[in-house]
């Protein structure tokens, strides 16, 4: 009944059960998806085989005997996906077998001269204590996280020795036969894993990085276009629907990477391959890139959250801001490919990654959201508030000095937006009266309300917060880069990328960093 | 050296390695945090005792034999901490177990009348092909989210089975008694996990989504507090890192709950408690409330992200609008408080728990902004948009009074919004004229310039489309309380909800639903 129901419950794909045909395609579609399942699946098939041999061919079947099963178990439950994976099971398993035996000897030499009735209660005493604390231990954060599989191996094992020696005089042989066959099924398992075709959780949880940029610089390239595009267009309708769906699955797999990161990352730690050249690779880095990225992700997510909200700005009002707006994420955008081509080419990335495209782009959006409301026009407060900020930032940059990089940065992009404002502030004031006129009638014709267009400003506010965070990625970006001492940045590899073709191409002319494609203009 | 790699690597706590002391206290604070934690671990002690009698006591010997250490290793491997996640692993141990008998069985017949080398080939190639197949089988999704571990023991026993038919004649002896102890080790399992003082998963579940409403509660009014502090109080710097620590771990446990949720919901849809009851719990509704949760909780980070903004609104602007906004916020987390409740206590909410004081609030926030820019004083064109739009809005309501009641209350809010300020403005332009005189002058003060006033509108933007998903957060608690059959509100039953002191106590005279307490006022 039970099975009935979580067959039920799992609904969705239950037609699958119906025809053995689409079963097939499925399975196809599966190991087409990523053929390193496939393979995985025939190394298994051949380390089964390899082991069983140890048990049908007759000189080692002479050797080890029947205890040949322990190795067969070993290379069911430990050969795992990704050679880290299966390295970590097998040190666990050997690591709790070892221990336990230990222990089992211990005990062993207590009871061994004791009379029959106190044994067994000695016996019965030692598995409830072992029993409890095992468990309770594997409660342990770190122990959860890295032994777990350890502790129940060595669970297992001691009770088995110790509940054998009850009946079996000596448990040595017990302890060394299990110890050897548990070794050869792991030897047979690293064999598999580490040298036929292997899989790499360090590989993957690269490759999901570099991935994670991709699908943020899309995600965010498609929420602004969409966000900007004509409503009155009905014909397209299944295209925008493809178009949103393309804007959740980007940042979506951001989102919910959390602890498929955190696995990998463990599992390559104990990979040997990086460690073979002296130093431990910084897979924690990655981890903390992947939490920085998803902190990103949530501004993505909110953004996407503007273009879902019932409550939106008019379009007529929208389309004012559509091309600096357009502009700060596509540079935005273009950023994030840069990092993801950066990274994964194991390359550092450009010194101006965050380029003067972005900051222009960024002040041509601001200046765009000034020039709207009437309010500014005239008020002499506002603008002295203004000098007053700039003079408060760049007293502060003069006490700050010593900061990191990433702060005065920051510093350093508020206050060439507050300069290039007051900039253009100060020759208004001046000369810039007369020509005012126009613009007034364009407000007049848009009517910007504040509340009207307090939905635009939250999105306009979520671009300006994004590049802002968007920095704390490069910086994060910048530390795994100098502790996986990634290759240094060549003048020459500038990338030429062009987001509508998705196509990357080097530019070894050393031509300006963002030559802006035809179509993404 | 991997091992002293990753101990390393664990980092943060290394120093517990160092005294013993610190060990022990540590392990107490595990299981003070859950004492259902200690408990568990001397159910898994009592349960290996237990099992180890089968080997101990003489008569279970003789019945059993050596064979017994099988159920010694079920109860190791079986035993978990919630009973869903026992149940789903014994089963299928069971499962695998007998499939895998049986097909081993199937073999068995087909190899049994053929010479030594073909046999030999038969076997090599069986255990090659079914650890190819199940090893493939492991990488579909249903199959890995139900089944992962039927299909390891399936694989295991298997080769067990066929490679040992190869030695022995008869291996059906050995099957047998494999299932019986397997069977016996999965009774004790169950019996322990079931009956004595079980932990339910679904129980687990529960729980945790009241927690993130209530985490969430916390972290909204926390994020507005802190948003709207003073600053120039810079004594209590420790208590503030506190407060907005506090705004992160709310809303933080509610983003990475995915993971959990799933596996949770998973095991409890095997729990037997409430299929008792002749139909099957909602567990998944469970999940899909908390995704629409986590979608909530993007706009809290958002609002978080407000906070910890660089580009900040300046205090004098922002305390403009604290009233209003701390109100909003405050009936949010009332509302989400609330929900808390009445799922805790399997109780319907009440029909108006989106309340008239929220939809007051909104609007409060809505004519204080709109009370502040100098454009939106004396524009007649605003008006008239305003008119148009309201216009709009009815005509909308009056087609589409056929949509989802979540949609007609959508609709129903921003006409609310849009007639109160209609019939503010109305008056405004025949005799409100002259009092517009101190207005004028206190906006001339705050200088409110909208690129100026750019992050406190994300601000206030992110608080109303908070107000937007709230409602579909309620809409889900509602799906998921027909579907679990929560008992009826009950009009007596509302609940005074003091959120400074978080006593919640109920009020059965019927008083208001809102008392406001005099701390959040």
């Amino acid at each position: 009944m039970e099975m009935a129901c979580t067959l039920n419950c799992s609904g969705k794909n239950s037609s699958l059960l119906r025809i053995p045909a689409s079963w097939g395609k499925y399975a196809w579609s599966i190991g087409r998806d990523d053929p390193r399942r496939a393979i995985h699946a025939l190394k298994a098939g051949t380390a089964l085989t390899l082991v069983s041999l140890l048990y049908i061919l007759e000189p080692f079947f002479k050797g080890i005997g029947k205890n040949a099963m322990w190795a067969v178990m070993t290379v069911v439950v430990v050969l795992e996906f990704t050679a880290g994976a299966t390295i970590c099971k097998g040190l666990n398993r050997g690591l709790g077998t070892v221990l336990a035996g230990s222990l089992a000897f211990l005990i062993e030499l207590v009871a061994v001269r004791s009379g029959r009735v106190f044994r067994a209660c000695f016996v019965g005493a030692a598995v409830f204590v072992i029993g409890f604390a095992a468990t309770y231990l594997r409660f342990f954060p770190k122990i959860k996280k890295n032994y777990d599989y350890g502790v129940v191996i060595f669970l297992l094992t001691f009770n088995l020795i110790t509940v054998s020696s009850f009946r079996q005089e000596d448990v040595v042989p017990l302890a060394r036969d299990r110890l050897s066959t548990i070794a050869i099924g792991c030897v047979i398992c690293l064999f598999m894993s580490l040298l036929v075709l292997p899989n790499w959780s360090g590989e993957d949880l690269h490759n999901s990085t570099v991935r994670k940029f991709e699908g943020l610089a899309a995600s965010i390239q498609a929420c602004v276009d969409e966000y900007f595009r004509e409503q009155n267009k009905d014909d397209d309708d299944l295209d925008r629907q493809e178009a949103r769906a393309s804007i959740h699955t980007g940042y979506r797999a951001v989102l919910d990477s959390k602890s498929s990161d955190e696995s990998l990352a463990h599992y390559a730690s104990w990979e040997p391959r990086h460690s073979m050249h002296c130093y431990s690779y910084p897979w924690q880095k990655y981890v903390k890139l992947g939490s920085v990225l998803r902190h990103f992700a949530y501004t993505v997510a909110a953004l996407h959250g503007c273009l879902e909200s019932e409550i939106q700005t008019p379009p007529s009002v929208r389309s004012l801001f559509r091309d600096p707006c357009t502009r700060v994420a596509r540079e935005v955008a273009k950023v994030l490919q840069e990092l993801a081509v950066s990274i994964r080419s194991h390359r550092r990335c450009a010194p101006d990654v965050l380029s003067d495209h972005l900051h222009e782009a960024l002040q041509d959006l601001n200046s765009a959201i000034k020039s709207q409301p009437r309010l500014f026009l005239g008020s002499k407060h506002a603008r002295s508030a203004n000098n007053r900020m700039l003079m408060e930032l760049n007293s502060a940059k003069n006490t700050m000095t010593s900061r990191t990089t990433l702060h005065s940065f920051k510093t350093d992009t508020t206050s060439l937006l507050e300069q290039k404002n007051t900039r253009t502030d100060q020759p208004a004031e001046r000369n810039e009266r007369p020509t005012l006129r126009p613009t007034l009638s364009k407000i007049a014709i848009t009517s910007l309300e504040f509340s009207q267009a307090l939905p635009f400003a939250a999105f306009a506010s979520l671009l300006v917060e994004m590049v802002v965070r968007l920095e704390l990625v490069i910086e994060e970006v910048k530390n795994l880069e100098g502790a996986a001492n990634f290759r240094e940045f060549n003048g020459n590899d500038h990338l030429v990328i062009d987001l509508t073709s998705k196509e990357k191409t080097r530019n070894r002319n050393g031509d300006p960093l963002h030559p802006v494609s035809p179509a993404a203009e």
